[in-house]
């Protein structure tokens, strides 16, 4: 770690200005871009990234990873329990449209009956260091949520980390950074969650059938998705994959005798993976709905399905960060620990006198937290003196039951560059910015109510932002792709 | 060949609608792009491309590959035979003024005596099928050209050939389209063109010296030049390249006291790699020109030299492309017989009665020839009514001496699409457009007057244009990147 901050620490703006042309042509030509909305097709633009990895405890590190299979574990069985899931959301769906729309979707699926019964995640479960309190300098590991639908960049990931083995290798010799191969450690995140979607291709069992990418109007994250689609193809070029927005599904699907899902009266689908569908905006309206519900209702498999995205609910990770609750989804003590040890503090704002509580906690100290809604994705989230005017706003109303109050995470700083498309590091006067890191580790996991037939770890992923902003999104532009440095 | 072209012929609008769609972005992914002049600095769009590989037979394809070292070898032989190079050039240089600019930097470099004899050449000779006179349909391989100098496209190349392979596992699976690693050989030309550049390195012999790659102003082919400098690192990450123009170049090189190149008075310049120098306006001025014989003059090793250069001319082409010359170079009866057969007829316009005889012919048939400046690249050549009207303009001058003419060569057409930046194949109602392939064998070559160090065939490149267009540079706009699909 302090080899790799002195070499931050010594280049000089002459060796940067170089750099950060050489990488950035480097990221380019591997693909790590953007889409811009308002650009021609055929036209990409850089996708911010560090110039360098960023250093990341090695314990920490691992302990994600080997917690994943738990994770994964604990999402597919609240999804599967029907009591829980229905408990845990029963006043969120009063208040939060979304979450109520998706609720509706699930009782009408289960009502009817379920044609698959099998679900497919391909989750993402994001962690910080967070500083330990008793100012020994030490840092926790800290749950920040887990996605469970349209996870993104475990197809630029891999990328990242080339990138940033080629600038240390090249850059970085003199600085005696150790051996690379095990500071930076391969990632295979592309190759896992592609491997995902075929295990469920196969279980679906119909040669003629292919992979139904549900994706957005305008994909800004094209590569990432392309990424896993070429991977798909590279080990099974046996199986077609084809894209659909809303838009053109809305009168191209229908369900076949046996509730298989059709496209265009001739795509029979295997798979539903949404790269969209996580937010209200991404349904124009009922009609979008009406091609989820369709969608939902066939026995192709989904990733996720109805009910592994109700589970994605900030409600839920509330409520599972209670030791009662793991409990009783995980039976190993240990493994009960392990994930206790990762949640941060969450409270429910519910109306009485326990939510009444945490609004006058957070109030009297709101930098200590940050106010969540039910959503997936950045960019949502209250933050400091937002926070205290919107529980302000909030306190008398209903509303308050559709936000979930978390313990905000003290990261710690690093030094490092953020290359950002069409902006010189000579604007920052080459002066390394200080920044935080989001540690994402990436899951597959398949079953139904009576087995788990995949559940693992799939990979990595570091996103970074510049210390004292709130939000984190690359894609939204707030964040910068990284890889981690191992110490 | 016939199950690709029923391939081709056999998609509906819609599958080429996804497949057009899916290719560009992979090829994207891939860093088949360009940057495009009036862009800003982090946005690329794609490189034309075709979206199959286009049919060439294997037998000319190995001929093409089994003659590069012998091509390279003439080259190599003719720049160190200063007799042969000074009086095949001693009239070019009266009527051309860039060749004539290059000679006076070779004479002076000769009279001052070499600081490094040993030259690295990265070449690439180009062919096209060429219909026989017989009428029976068959193909002869004949050579277009042989470029010495910034020789382009063996970064992207082993792409194009990843891009191709993928659309047609994907896509031709119906088709029979045979065993694809088969059909579509494996191509290491960047990582061949990289070996050369380390050879050369290595065999300067100063582990602190850096490669300098001089480049143009604003470089559209950047990740063609990246990949072969990322190549170079990978394999090599101790030896450092760095970039400069001559602009840059100009205040920043001199020479030390054995001649060492040194450039910002810290680097020693182990092997100067031009991508660019080869075209007029490549040099701003004067100032470049002393640039340019200042690094000619230093010991570093030069790629090209200044005498693999003047090789590269076109007068020089014309001349060895008759067997008494062929013989003064090449030892071995079958290695004239197999160079003599992809000589196409090469006529010099000298003042005189053969040079009238030539103009003659050609204005008899101008349909039937090819006019050709000394310069490398595409874009500056005569063909039809304009070579009539330039050759009538020329006649009674002794400008005519810096041309040569050359036997038009008629390549067959096959079907494939083109795809180009920010146009559908919509705009082309989606029918496949008849293309002309040109085939490029890279090439190897270090030595000096003594002996030839390294000599070997270096990958390939196709490169399509639309039937009926006279010019083919990709970076010009005029062509698309290709691959040889094998038959």
């Amino acid at each position: 770690m302090d080899q790799l901050t002195q070499l931050v620490d010594s280049l000089t703006a002459d060796d940067l200005l170089a750099i950060e042309r050489e990488v950035k042509d480097y990221a380019l030509a591997k693909g790590i871009a953007f889409k811009l909305a308002n650009s021609p097709p055929d036209t990409v633009s850089l996708a911010p990234l560090t110039l360098f990895p960023s250093p990341f405890p090695r314990k920490h590190f691992d302990f994600g990873h080997r917690l994943q299979p738990l994770v994964n574990a604990v999402s597919h069985k609240i999804a599967y329990d029907h009591g829980f899931l229905a408990d845990s959301l029963a006043k969120t769906v009063q208040v939060d449209d979304f979450t109520a729309k998706m609720f509706d979707v699930y009782t009408q699926v289960r009502r009817e009956g379920m044609a698959q019964t099998t679900s497919l995640g391909l989750f993402r479960a994001d962690y910080m260091l967070d500083e330990r309190p008793d100012g020994g300098g030490g840092y926790d590991l800290k749950q920040v949520e887990v996605n469970n639908i349209s996870t993104s960049f475990c197809g630029l990931a891999p990328a990242v980390r080339d990138v940033h083995r080629h600038v240390l290798a090249k850059y970085g010799a003199s600085a005696d950074i150790g051996d690379l191969d095990k500071r930076l450690p391969i990632n295979r995140s592309t190759e896992l969650m592609a491997a995902g979607l075929i295990k469920a291709y196969d279980y679906y069992n119909r040669s003629s059938a292919v992979i139904l990418v549900v994706v957005e109007q305008v994909v800004v994250n094209i590569f990432d998705q392309r990424a896993i689609e070429f991977t798909v193809s590279r080990s099974r070029p046996d199986i077609r994959l084809i894209r659909r927005t809303f838009a053109q599904l809305r009168d191209a699907v229908r369900l076949g005798n046996n509730r298989e899902l059709i496209v265009d009266n001739k795509h029979e689908v295997a798979v539903v993976y949404y790269r969209t569908a996580y937010a209200p905006q991404d349904y124009a309206g009922d009609q979008d709905w009406d091609v989820r519900l369709l969608m939902e209702r066939s026995r192709a498999v989904k990733c996720p399905s109805i009910q592994y995205h109700l589970t994605g609910c900030k409600k839920i990770q509330q409520i599972v960060s209670n030791r009662q609750v793991v409990e009783k989804f995980v039976a190993d003590r240990r493994d009960v620990d392990d994930l206790m040890q990762v949640f941060a503090g969450l409270w429910g704002l519910e109306s009485g006198p326990d939510g009444d509580q945490a609004i006058d906690m957070a109030l009297g100290e709101p930098n200590r937290f940050v106010l969540k809604p039910q959503r997936e994705g950045g960019g949502y989230n209250y933050f400091g003196g937002q926070l205290a005017r919107k529980l302000d706003e909030i306190r008398h109303t209903k509303e308050r039951e559709s936000y979930i109050l978390m313990e905000l995470i003290r990261p710690p700083k690093v030094p490092n560059h953020i290359l950002a498309p069409n902006k010189s590091l000579a604007a920052n006067s080459f002066r390394p910015s200080n920044i935080t890191c989001e540690f994402g580790v990436f899951g597959t996991v398949m079953g139904n109510a009576d087995e788990i037939i995949l559940n693992s770890e799939a990979g990595h992923l570091i996103r970074s932002k510049t210390y004292g902003t709130n939000e984190g999104g690359v894609a939204a532009g707030f964040g910068a792709l990284d890889s981690p440095y191992l110490y």
